[in-house]
């Protein structure tokens, strides 16, 4: 089984792959004026942290209720953060208008060709270390580091099994998988807090019907065993969502002994005050 | 700044070198009889590994007050766990009779060249990779570490300040390096519970007065600030003994700024459920 600890990358998570491919295609005068992302997540800090290495200003749109942690990070990268109220305007409304009145370019969390291409990097860095794999589980929330993964396999391993991992409770990719239609589950409750997304996008599904063999979940469980005998045993941290695939091999949700496997870790940014709830015992 | 990350050694410590280097140079009929050790920490999970490595038996004799989580870790290396009683018969006593009774070689936990030459391999291999340094910080508990260290970079590095650090409140070895004499002090208080050794060793404070260039100490509070930064950051799991050089760099017990320094994290086997406590607020 081979790891691609994406937990060690930059900001903690193959998110700013995505981001900075997008935000390096920009054409120079219009990246000068700067982004505008709405995330509470990793999508936020990465998104903060090329804008800063590109010298353009970021703003990020979150909400209210964002954990003062996730706050700190997105502007501990020099981030200007603007929240939007959950009752009032809606998000994406919020980010298009400041990105129209400010000349802003937005830049999407999964469902846009150059994001998909950045994410998909993980895999190919991968599948270069190990050359073919039989299989290949990745963590999916909008689907951008598994519709990547899978063409990245397509070109490096095309006889390996891409494998798509949601949070059991956030199923909505594998609902869309099956039935062939866009599905959506809202609001999931899941400590994998970065696969909380309602549903795929038009692009990722459209790669995902295609280019990736299966999908499967993992519960919430399954991802706190995966989790702590990562920290535990591998010494490296790794978030709830990060497990999704390791957590659904160990759990026996997918059949691969005496296979070459590769993993995907996609993240490593843990709210340390929740270990206790999740290794007690 | 360059860390050697011995939290990702085998068995999760440097120690396993030294168990190596030392269970490796026992002639094999004598090995095959097995070995003993006494400890309640890593050197027990290391002479239990590494017997096991070499199909040879391991006792690890361990106070019967000794964290399950520890117990259970040499067990499942395949090591017999004997139990003395702290009100009773001496550890050393009563190593000492079984390695007599059942013909076991006792393998000590720092202080034997073997074990020194086995833990100054972590230097070795940090210095091969970086090149000549101007510093490197290396935790001491018995000093096993600390004075293979400094005998590595006599040969790699004979420029470089080899410096060792300990806890404020065992600092036993800062005491005997500035005395010239073999200091004690018992029951530590400390979390860097690899470090309450209560005093170094012969062998190992020879070593250290003659090739170490200063000893420095850092407190409880500035392991937390250490251990934190490295777990939120670096996302890596390392234990409180394992910062002790990193937590005396960051609280500016040493002046290094535009240096190359190099640090050695020994060791990440830490108690999750402990995690609260040190990460809180």
């Amino acid at each position: 089984m081979f790891l691609k600890c994406e937990s060690l990358q930059r900001m903690g998570a193959f998110k700013f792959r995505g981001a900075f491919n997008t935000i390096a295609q920009i054409p120079a005068e219009t990246r000068r004026r700067g982004v505008v992302a709405f995330s509470s997540g990793n999508h936020a800090q990465a998104v903060a942290l090329v804008a800063r290495m590109h010298g353009v200003p970021a703003v990020i749109v979150m909400p209210s209720t964002a954990p003062p942690a996730k706050l700190d990070a997105t502007r501990g990268y020099g981030a200007e953060v603007v929240f939007y109220d959950r009752a009032g305007e809606d998000r994406d409304a919020m980010a298009l208008r400041l990105a129209r009145e400010r000349g802003l370019t937005l830049i999407p969390p999964f469902d846009h060709p150059d994001i998909v291409a950045g994410q998909g990097t993980a895999a190919l860095e991968l599948f270069e270390e190990t050359g073919p794999l039989d299989a290949l589980l990745v963590p999916c929330g909008g689907g951008g580091l598994l519709s990547g993964s899978a063409i990245a396999a397509q070109v490096m391993a095309p006889t390996c099994r891409v494998i798509g991992v949601e949070p059991e409770a956030g199923d909505d990719g594998n609902r869309s998988f099956a039935s062939g239609r866009l599905e959506r589950v809202e609001h999931a409750d899941t400590i994998a807090d970065g696969a909380r997304t309602p549903s795929l996008g038009p692009l990722t599904f459209a790669v995902i019907r295609r280019h990736v063999s299966a999908m499967t979940v993992a519960s919430d469980a399954e991802l706190i065993a995966a989790m702590r005998f990562v920290w535990e045993r591998m010494k490296l941290i790794v978030e709830p969502t990060g497990v999704l695939g390791l957590a659904a091999l160990m759990a026996g949700r997918v059949h691969l002994r005496g296979r070459r496997v590769g993993v995907i870790l996609s993240g490593g940014n843990v709210d340390l005050t929740r270990v206790r709830e999740w290794m007690a015992g």
